[in-house]
């Protein structure tokens, strides 16, 4: 048996609501970069440290020991998925990430212009097309609504990318990409790698055979080239697995994305952090988990910028609160991963988690900070095993035996 | 995907230099044996302690907790090789600890002397025969250079004991032993257990043959049995699975072996951890990866030595301004096991270990002791993670997803 399906077997239905409050890339390391403090140790967090006091901590590793993930992988292990066993295809979180809607059998690729010559690819990147020349480029693509009975849908995305998504049913995803890898070589032919995706490949070659003469005008941006390509993973729900009725209130697409891969219900909201709070006091009767996304610290620790991650944590204090007041049965404050500043990027390290609830002891930690998390309760642990604790603080897991 | 791969799949090459400074059998415990105290704490380390301070630590399980392991697995583990899933022949292991290469395709036997009379064993040991007796009977054996076109090459070792290598082509080594475990039953016929290993099995029973009538006239040592016959296992190398070019500075045959067995170059160096460390300066632009092995910690614990490991750690920690002269980009201590003075053998304990680099993070542990690294920021974890951390600290580890 695996480990996430005892957790599965266990659930049960009951009334108590689960928060996980996360703060994106919020783990960070003590270095002389920044006289030896990290944004946790150095922010005033009065209403973090008074969780950490009364509840339990531990340290978290996104993955494995010395693995850094992305976004997606991050995210699918907190919300109880391993993130080793279910892989999510480039060209569905790229798709994801712009705010497209996937629907089981649809196709998405990761597009990008770039410039061809007699045939073959002299800038596999168009000379970084502008987002807004992109926008344009897409517009001219977007004749192409539909190849006979499979709709095409495009969207622009950041500098020369773009989503190809093509809705049918039953697409096959075992293809492999155009993209040459390197110049001087023509765009590939789109195969098949298994049965089940011929009527893809030859979908994927249509388009590009019917698209090129598109852009056959543009300077630059005369041809495109297409990546992972990709299906909507079949995920089992947190519904199905965990008996939840999820939410998720966050202002980034990415983040709403995922969620949505997992089956949670996509709230509404505004842009700020009192927005998100405010949304989940609006909507506090109709779920029993809400997923909370804050991506100030994540946004501020990839800019290498400690002072402004400082101030989102402190943000984040303040208003609390408003989430407090509404005495969540179990409240979890933790991140997808470390995006320390030092690094200017996503890590390894294990990130520091709180969980506090009326049953879930209390260790010997004061404030909320890496290193007093080391100390905490809870150990070291993976992320995937966090919504094992999350059910079994709010008493929705059964006993495992008799 | 098994945890291992995905390290293997992020794996980058940089330039950055990683140092695993393995102090073998470091890990001991407290116990009333010696006031409690272990040698760590007993010992002068101030340099150890300093790199405790900066640097990040923790606490590491061999295997899983509660098992010892050899030498062998205690090593393959910190080579991030899953000591469950590769496992090292007896014989294998007996052969690189007498400092014999092995090839792919070789046969591997660990052999010892014995007595019999009337075609029963009498004596499974031939009344431990003295090492320097051994390597006279070997001589003896060694008329056998070849039995067809396979070479035949005898190694006498400690005690009663040797090894005897076949080398030829594709030798199967699904083998039974020769030993029939007790006294008073013949020797045994050698099986093969798969068909790839029929002609071994024959070659074997030749060898038995041929080799028996020349210890006719030894009055105790006038038979011999095999045991874990076993091959070069198919281990892919450190520079395939990490893309590192590792260097092994060891003393001792049995570690230089092992560092083999994963495809380290073998460095020629001199007996003391002086030499060891001027090895590495010397060698220094050569490779991007360094073990070095100290061994006096394991004999002194092995012998119940408690001042004796006390006075091998305090070596250790003079010596190691020359290795920091270096600069390391990342540099590990820790131990392959522990081999606690008060129990005279390898342990289960875990042992303590420290990271020490630019984006390591630092805890606050500021000496470096198995109770310290208790508290540490890396929390407990087991040996064949170790790996993937080192790796990231020296940044050659790609993100895990988008």
């Amino acid at each position: 048996m695996q480990k996430s399906s005892v957790i599965d077997a266990m659930a049960l239905k009951n009334e108590k609501k689960i928060v996980l409050l996360i703060l994106d890339g919020v783990g960070d390391i003590n270095s002389k970069h920044f006289a030896w403090r990290t944004p946790l140790e150095a922010a005033s967090t009065p209403n973090l440290d008074r969780l950490a006091a009364e509840g339990v901590t531990g340290r978290m590793h996104p993955i494995v020991p010395g693995i850094t993930p992305g976004s997606g992988p991050g995210h699918l292990g907190l919300f109880g998925y391993d993130p080793l066993q279910w892989e999510i295809g480039r060209g569905v979180l790229e798709a994801v990430g712009l705010g497209m809607e996937l629907l089981p059998g649809d196709l998405a690729a990761r597009a990008n212009f770039a410039t061809q010559q007699d045939g073959l690819i002299t800038d596999r990147r168009a000379g970084r097309v502008p987002t807004e020349e992109t926008a344009r480029l897409c517009e001219k693509l977007r004749k192409i609504d539909h190849i006979d009975d499979v709709e095409v849908i495009i969207k622009p995305g950041l500098g020369h990318r773009f989503v190809v998504l093509f809705r049918g049913k039953d697409l096959g995803a075992n293809l492999t990409d155009t993209d040459p890898q390197r110049t001087g070589q023509p765009i590939k032919e789109c195969l098949a790698t298994a049965p089940d995706s011929e009527r893809s490949a030859t979908l994927v070659n249509r388009f590009v055979e019917t698209a090129l003469p598109l852009l056959a005008d543009e300077p630059r941006a005369n041809a495109f080239l297409m990546r992972g390509l990709a299906g909507k993973p079949n995920i089992p729900s947190m519904s199905e697995r965990f008996k939840l009725t999820p939410g998720c209130i966050a202002v980034y697409p990415m983040y709403r994305g995922l969620a949505s891969l997992v089956g949670m219900d996509l709230i509404p909201t505004g842009t700020t952090i009192d927005d998100e709070f405010a949304t989940a006091r609006e909507r506090w009767a109709d779920y029993d988990f809400f997923f909370i996304h804050v991506k100030g610290t994540d946004s501020a620790g990839e800019d290498g910028n400690f002072e402004g991650k400082v101030e989102v944590l402190e943000q984040v204090d303040r208003a609390l609160p408003a989430l407090l007041d509404l005495q969540p049965d179990v409240l979890a404050v933790t991140g997808d991963h470390s995006t320390p500043a030092p690094l200017k990027a996503h890590s390894w390290h294990p990130v520091p988690v709180l969980i506090h609830g009326e049953f879930c002891g209390q260790d010997q930690v004061a404030a909320f900070t890496e290193n007093n998390c080391n100390q905490g309760g809870l150990g070291f642990f993976t992320s995937k095993e966090l919504m094992g604790l999350l059910l079994a603080n709010a008493l929705k897991l059964d006993k495992y035996g008799a």
